[in-house]
């Protein structure tokens, strides 16, 4: 197998200490190649990235509807959230609205991503429950869907479940290609992620941007998605994190979201592109400055974008007292 | 830069997700090469992989014949130990029998790398002091050596201190190369890490553990040293981890530890052989599956030696509910 080149690495004191490789590609809606590097034929797992693409069931099969999803639960479909308030608060509500509950939530628990939402419930001596999970959002979106469609709500994880069977035609319609079997496993929160190529993921969110290549309704969809997500950023990751951040700065313009194990996906709306990037080793702080130096390369970001962007391109190491270390940077590969 | 091979991936499902790349070397102490792949040129920090190293300054500063260090001190100069109970009172204990306290340290706090420690910890509403540092027990042993050479400790973690010129001298001396301005960094625990060949580190511990080409009191000081952590594992590290349970398993005839970033260095004392290894991406869990897969060629694992170094080199995945989901395992390149 090539190796795909180097696109981040970790400076300490004047040596370079790690080094993290990746591919990346942006393109349009007809699949036209702005940039690229690496092997981006090679299918990838892209595991949360694509939850805007997975929230097209919710238009596909009519749950949009039937239960008029506000803007704040389609931001949270499209989520990795991190457990706090506002995040877990939307989520109860829209469980309730659709005369559910957290017990029907099969993404299992976890602690809150954010610090202080971890620290709070540590607090109270409580534990997580499915409604922190960073997926719960998504999976509030997919228990839509099932009432929707009239089905049984319970194992709407499974694979074989009208629900994922939904989630997966909707993928496919989107990125033009076969989910196949033999490039399946099961993502942090139970349901089937599906492996593709890098470009098709691109292409994917090329086409969310623009409608172009889309059957209106999905068309409509999407737009109604990166709406909602890039209105309301803090809903779809969490303070002081990269997506929020980004989509802030970009104020609608860039629709940006990571996935597990060094995945970052979205679409320079106002150019028409989608991108998608995978770091080899699946390191997310590595994923953030390779985003970061991609973005500032093509996304033509104005002084508070670049600033933005320029503190995930180069992070700050420090050691146990708090000196700084060295630093985690974009190599310029783009 | 030519890529170095893949020695570890994650598989999801039935797709790889990730995959590791590193350098891997096995020498004896006359430089023989055993086996290697990759580029074991490239200088790398060995981070706390070289503590046994960097304690020899203990014997060359005649520390040793001032303070006669226990065993468990010994064991505990090597290691990067979890916070336990057993850890942090023998350091404590050595402190006090040297006239000196926590507040000597300048390795700083933070939380202990135990699981349950942690938890008592909080329990408690205690905040970490440096005791609970891993590397408590190498900056005692490095106090001890201030205290010997009769100079103040005050600053002993810096460059240009008598404690750490000793320490640099004692890894020249043991590696047989110097160590240079250009290629150094500083370590979490705030003293200096200077980057050396993948080949040299692992040169290095095969003369600790022949005493071939050292000075006599080098000699009989590395002994002293992997007698003692491999005397007592738990010390240095903890419950569960592999550089504990590998050193338990094989009874005193392999010295293993790793160092932070995907560092893993050692020697099969029944064969003299040294050995050393580097995962480019940082990654400790792929290191680790590395580790073992290269012991398990090379180390000549009875049972219970295989049952240890196999559940390493094939490390289940868990999603949020628990369900194994994948692993990340060594791939057949040694």
């Amino acid at each position: 197998m090539d190796a795909n080149p180097i696109l981040a690495e970790v400076l300490r004191g004047n040596w370079v200490e790690n080094r993290h490789r990746g591919a990346f590609i942006i393109v349009d809606a007809t699949g036209n190649v702005i940039a690229s590097g690496g092997d981006v034929e090679r299918p990838i797992f892209p595991r949360s990235a694509v939850k805007s693409m997975q929230a097209l069931a919710i238009f596909d099969q009519h749950a949009i509807e039937k239960f008029h999803h506000r803007t704040e639960e389609l931001a949270l479909a499209c989520a990795s959230h991190h457990g706090e308030d506002d995040h877990t608060s939307n989520v109860s509500a829209f469980l309730g609205r659709m005369g559910l509950s957290v017990a029907d939530l099969e993404c299992g628990a976890h602690m809150p991503t954010n610090d202080a939402a971890r620290d709070a419930l540590r607090k109270a001596g409580e534990n997580p429950s499915a409604l922190h999970n960073n997926c719960s959002g998504k999976h509030s979106g997919m228990l839509s869907v099932a009432l929707a469609m009239g089905v049984d709500p319970h194992g709407y994880v499974e694979r074989e479940h009208a629900v994922q069977k939904a989630v997966r035609k909707a993928v496919e319609t989107v990125i033009g290609e076969s989910l196949t079997e033999d490039r399946c496993g099961t993502d942090g929160c139970s349901i089937p992620t599906w492996a593709a190529p890098l470009r098709a993921w691109a292409t994917g969110f090329a086409k969310m941007a623009t409608g172009e290549g889309l059957p209106s309704h999905y068309a409509e969809g999407a737009q109604a998605l990166f709406n909602a997500a890039t209105k309301h950023p803090h809903l779809v990751a969490g303070t002081g994190h990269l997506d929020t951040l980004i989509m802030n700065a970009y104020a609608g313009e860039l629709m940006q979201k990571g996935g597990a194990e060094g995945v970052q996906c979205g679409a320079i709306r106002s150019k028409g592109w989608g991108y998608a990037l995978k770091c080899d080793d699946g390191n997310m702080a590595a994923s953030h400055a390779m985003i970061s130096g991609l973005l500032l390369k093509y996304a033509d970001p104005n002084n508070a974008q670049r600033a933005v962007l320029e503190q995930f391109a180069r992070q700050p190491i420090k050691n146990v007292r708090g000196t700084v270390v060295g630093e985690m940077r974009a190599v310029d590969a783009f």
